[in-house]
């Protein structure tokens, strides 16, 4: 009992500082609360006892599995439902039609055989990449109301009332959802994604500096790992995973119509080409933590003397990424980057200068790790150039 | 015209050519369809005709929500949804009779807070880890049902037969789904990880010797990339993004039952481990591709100098890597494996011998990428450790 209680509480404690962290996770569970009261006090003032079960549930129904954190994905599911099931509808009905014009002994054979061939189709047509991205939600509904219409055993003029009916209730409950998400306190998946792109930029300066820091860090110094630099360094694995997370909110993003600086058809596939960059300097640093972990250390003497350089080059680094973070956030072109760039090629120039020109009895002891590090700046460069090359791609777009 | 029947051609030809790789995502979709045609014929042949509306709608729908591609997601679903029609049910009568009872004033007030209440905590809920990864499912079917049940207007006694009516047609479709997907050709989340991991650790080997035969590649041979190295060097990406779609599949599978050589229970959850280390190794061979794409190349005859070694090195480790995926494959403990590890230890030893004792005046030339080749390695072995350990945990428990 005491363990179960004890485990209680850590959840509770959890999930309270998930939502002190977050508001907007809690201001979530409000406005879901919010609009299915609504759409259930609608109902029950105006009591349509019988329609309970057909009708009026097609209204709460709609609200609870269509309405999402996100704008985007609120208007993904949205316009998919409504679309999904004008389309099943109509086909059922034609099915539904041809069946009950065919004779009592084919009937059943034509509407088993037509939801068997759409079913497995829809079924099947959700693993292709492209639909899963957009209709994937699209796709369920769809199967859900034709093999509703087609085996309901109604006359085709009543099913075209009851169809009719149906499609305003999921209007309704759609609409309901779509302006409650959007009025109170709208959550963007291109906001999202925007200030995601952003933290992860400024994340893997922070990690890059800690991790330098760290490395050429003096024997003189405590040598227990600062609590604060350690936590410091871990920042770049929130973006070795970003990759999914990215996509699933580009697409949605796509669904939104003009907030803020964000207009209709802002391009958000620009986001995703800085994610893989991002990614790609984070996987350098986790070659870089490899090294400080790793047993084979450099001796300190050389460690010394390539510390300037080393440190010039990550500080002109993160200094890129951070002016690429604030180029982003102001989607300004900064003066500054263009020097900023030219400081780190410098750097990487110096660098590598300072490897060549080291004693060579210096070399031979033990000359790893040090020399490694370049590799991930300079590859890291290349990444920021990639990156930066997207961002200014982005620039006249999202200066419209 | 021209341009949208191109595009509608490409796509039909994309997506048979998918279907004939994996002929398991055809067999998923006739087993939708199966599984809906026999649920929709079932009421079709007794004609339930005002009954369709409320009640054998629910064993169709939840066909449709419920069916999966792999077994463990199906049971998932399925033990989420009867599991939460069945506490949302109860719940919703307490306090439908609760308002009932407490006069016609208060009703509406008391049925909407309660909604209000449990559909917030719920929405919450669903943000907290733990909640997500088990109950997610549940959760909306919670909320979807204690609305439906608390505003419907009906007699309390009434609602006790409409939500006995209701679980028990929920568990028909169910009991649909799960047979069907676990007689017919059955996809198991956990054999789908078991295979994923071993394909990713044989990847890993296929992509390192690419990149090193690559790197270490005589002038002499044809200049231009060849094509199959090329996409063998790429293998390893499958493997940076594979964290979401492991752990989601981790979970699906702890529902599974005993299938095949896995138990009830089984510790999948050390298929994350590997999966972990097998990214760590991917993030090395990433670096690696970098060396051999970045414009600062090494002198050839340094390459020459230590290619001998790199390359033993390189063929050592993926040996270790195809023989931890045979290891995995057959889930018994091969007694290569050790010999295998220790010739990769001697292969990184005499690399670092080789490196120690070249001529000082190569080094002075350009000592770069050929060292830094040797990082990954050392640090894949690292991974390659710890895949080890964790999967001598699982041997144990795999062979009872």
């Amino acid at each position: 009992v005491q363990r179960t209680s004890s485990r209680l509480r850590n959840f509770v404690s959890a999930s309270w500082k998930m939502g002190v962290d977050e508001p907007k996770k809690f201001i979530h569970g409000l406005k879901v609360g919010l609009a299915l009261s609504i759409v259930s006090l609608f109902y029950y003032v105006r009591p349509l006892y019988d329609g309970v079960g057909s009708n009026a549930m097609w209204a709460i129904l709609t609200v609870v599995v269509v309405f999402e954190y996100t704008v985007g994905a609120t208007l993904y599911k949205s316009v998919n439902r409504v679309m999904a099931t004008a389309v099943a509808g109509s086909l059922g009905v034609g099915i539904h039609w041809v069946a009950s014009q065919s004779g009592e002994k084919f009937e059943p054979i034509i509407v088993g055989t037509s939801v068997f061939i759409f079913a497995a189709a829809t079924a099947f047509s959700r693993f292709i990449p492209t639909v899963k991205a957009r209709f994937d939600y699209g796709a369920s509904v769809f199967i859900l109301t034709f093999s509703l219409i087609s085996i309901s055993g109604y006359r085709v003029e009543k099913l075209l009332t009851m169809a009719h009916q149906r499609v305003s209730r999921i209007a309704i409950g759609t609409s309901f959802c779509v302006l409650t998400s959007m009025l109170f306190f709208p959550v963007w998946a291109g906001d999202q994604l925007h200030k995601q792109t952003i933290k992860n930029l400024e994340n893997l300066a922070i990690s890059l500096n800690g991790c330098m820091a760290e490395y050429f860090k003096n024997d003189e110094e405590i040598p227990v790992m600062n609590e604060g630099i350690k936590e410091k360094m871990q920042c770049y694995n929130s973006v070795l995973n970003s990759k999914e997370k990215e996509e699933s909110m580009a697409n949605f993003a796509r669904w939104e119509p003009t907030h803020g600086n964000f207009t209709f058809r802002y391009p958000w596939k620009q986001y995703l080409k800085i994610g893989e960059a991002a990614r790609s300097c984070a996987y350098c640093i986790d070659s870089i933590n490899g090294c400080i972990n790793s047993e084979m250390q450099a001796p300190e003497f050389l460690k010394k003397r390539i510390r300037e350089e080393c440190m010039r080059l990550s500080s002109h680094s993160s200094e890129v990424l951070k002016e690429l973070a604030t180029m982003i956030r102001t989607m300004r072109k900064s003066p500054k980057i263009d020097l900023s760039v030219k400081d780190m090629s410098v750097a990487v120039q110096e660098l590598h200068d300072a490897l060549n020109s080291l004693p060579t009895n210096f070399l031979r002891l033990r000359s790893l790790p040090p020399i490694a590090e370049d590799h991930p700046d300079s590859h890291q460069e290349e990444a920021e150039r990639s990156a930066k090359a997207s961002i200014i791609e982005i620039l006249p777009l999202a200066a419209l």
